[in-house]
């Protein structure tokens, strides 16, 4: 049994670009279990983009990530030792242990999964919180209905490539919105979008039109700015839009939105959403992804780095969209 | 009887700013009164906003303006003579007959109204196209409750009067947003809100926040540009934003939104609307407003300017701000 665990502490505020120096590693010693609690090792952190607005001091609608304290992350693990009756050792759990390899915990942060059919490491992707973000977004904001034409920017990401193929099942076109090659082929050809659009082109608002030659009904907007306001270009009436993310404006520019008008002239409906704060419906989405996961027919990527070391240079590739589909942190 | 008419077409599109000369003033002739029309006298014309749109042939929710036919707008009168079994001569009726003295109409879109309790003028205001959009954009999208903090643009208007009466009728604490001393003077001393806001004093913000120290929970927002950032930087968590208007930029400047990501971070839920679109909630609409001008619990006051030959100049002075309360134009 280890006596010590590896922890990863925001050691300062990034001015503008999250840098490695924003990070210490810390080694700790793993405290003695009281009644009640668990001790879990955590095998795979999930990295997010919501992590970059934690870091910062602004007011935003989650307080700030405090100093010196285990950066926040959702983890899955399994659990090593249990003095809480409602876990044993053995059991996989998917919680919110942060940045660590090791964590102790009530019981009341995290919950009991099943890997008989689904994979562990997808209860942080397609069967977690990326994933209920984008059924959300699509089942209770964008409503498509079959036929119609919609749009998600980061296609390949964890989020992104879900709403696109939620949309497939519900018979609308999905157009993608991403950055490369690369991943534009992954959304066409793996994820069955009907186009995707890479952004680093050049030629975002011709590439859109033309991949939706009869307008966009709906818009999934992970990552704002530019990409947003190509998209709000091409909207027809009565259009949806979930704003989940604005990556784009992470490091603190602010990126006015130029079709502005568009939101009047086409009577669109947008709402902004944090999917933690519409916790009654996880068990309905939750059964649906997985159930989806188990039959293969949602597809999903991983980007894994390895050990807690990496995770700052991998946190700083995913907010430079780097990341290739969800990405994690291997921690055993 | 008379002879001949006079009537205002559309003789140019502007290139910027609207000038007398995109107008031109026509004597025509009455025609001979087929079985089933109504000969109408127009006694007031309504000026709004939505002409500066049409006048443009840009891409909006509605089609252009024709050149050289009678320009669009809003009309009380009474009828003349009528070979219609549903009217009389000495009805009156509230239609879209357009910028002109007399007009022939089939009935179908026109309707009578009764001016016991209510003023002939207030069917284009309070209790007319300006009321509903009020009305509609009040208790169908801010959705505003007792003890909230509601904020509307262009305040002493003909549609930001009646939604911040509305506001207070509900309990509500009604912010206005205006331009100039006797304005505000009027929205607050008159219509009863809680504060007007002289967004010419170059305040804008800090006056706002003064003015709504809890933050706003719903925005009506008629004017767009700097004055929407303003009030979309004071939101508070899940406000509701009824989008109508974006006067300022009807002169083909975009005006470039930079507080959008208050709209993620706030959970915000926006909509853009065009009143005419829900007319099957019209009849309520009206019932309540109508209910409310001739118990003297909806204020309202008027513009008014003498003759079709006033009517450009009053357009354009309105799209300047310089109206105060409703634009018409008396006609007889």
């Amino acid at each position: 049994m280890t006596t010590t665990f590896k922890r990863m502490v925001l050691a300062s505020r990034p001015q503008a670009e999250v840098t490695p120096d924003n990070f210490r590693l810390e080694t700790v010693e793993v405290p003695a279990l009281q009644d009640g609690q668990v001790l879990v090792r955590n095998h795979y952190l999930s990295l997010d983009p919501y992590m970059r607005g934690r870091m910062s001091d602004a007011k935003s609608y989650a307080a700030p990530q405090p100093l010196d304290e285990t950066m926040i992350g959702g983890t899955v693990g399994q659990v090593v030792e249990s003095k809480h009756p409602k876990y044993a050792a053995g059991d996989f759990v998917v919680g919110m242990a942060g940045w660590t390899e090791l964590a102790v915990s009530d019981g009341s942060d995290m919950r009991k999964i099943d890997t008989t059919h689904i994979p562990l490491s997808a209860y942080l992707g397609p069967v977690g919180m990326p994933g209920m973000t984008a059924w959300y977004g699509f089942t209770q904001i964008m409503q498509a209905k079959e036929g119609e034409t919609i749009c998600v920017s980061a296609a390949s990401g964890a989020v992104g490539s879900v709403v696109g193929q939620l949309a497939k099942l519900k018979g609308c076109r999905a157009i993608g919105i991403a950055g490369g090659k690369d991943k534009c082929d992954y959304v066409v050809e793996e994820l069955g979008f009907d186009a995707c659009i890479d952004y680093k082109a050049g030629n975002l608002r011709a590439d859109l039109k033309a991949a939706a030659p009869k307008g966009i009904d709906a818009i999934f907007e992970n990552v704002g700015g530019e990409v947003f306001d190509a998209a709000l270009a091409r909207t027809n009436a009565f259009a949806r839009i979930a704003l989940c993310g604005m990556i784009a404006g992470y490091n603190g520019e602010d990126i006015p939105l130029r079709n502005v008008r568009q939101l009047l002239t086409n009577r669109i409906t947008l709402r902004g959403f944090i999917v933690s704060e519409h916790m009654e419906l996880w068990p309905q989405g939750l059964q649906e992804l997985g159930t989806l996961v188990a039959t293969g027919k949602l597809k999903y990527r991983e980007s894994i780095a390895e050990g807690l070391e990496g995770a700052p240079d991998a946190f700083i590739g995913l907010l430079k969209g780097r990341n290739f589909g969800k990405q994690l942190v291997k921690l055993i």
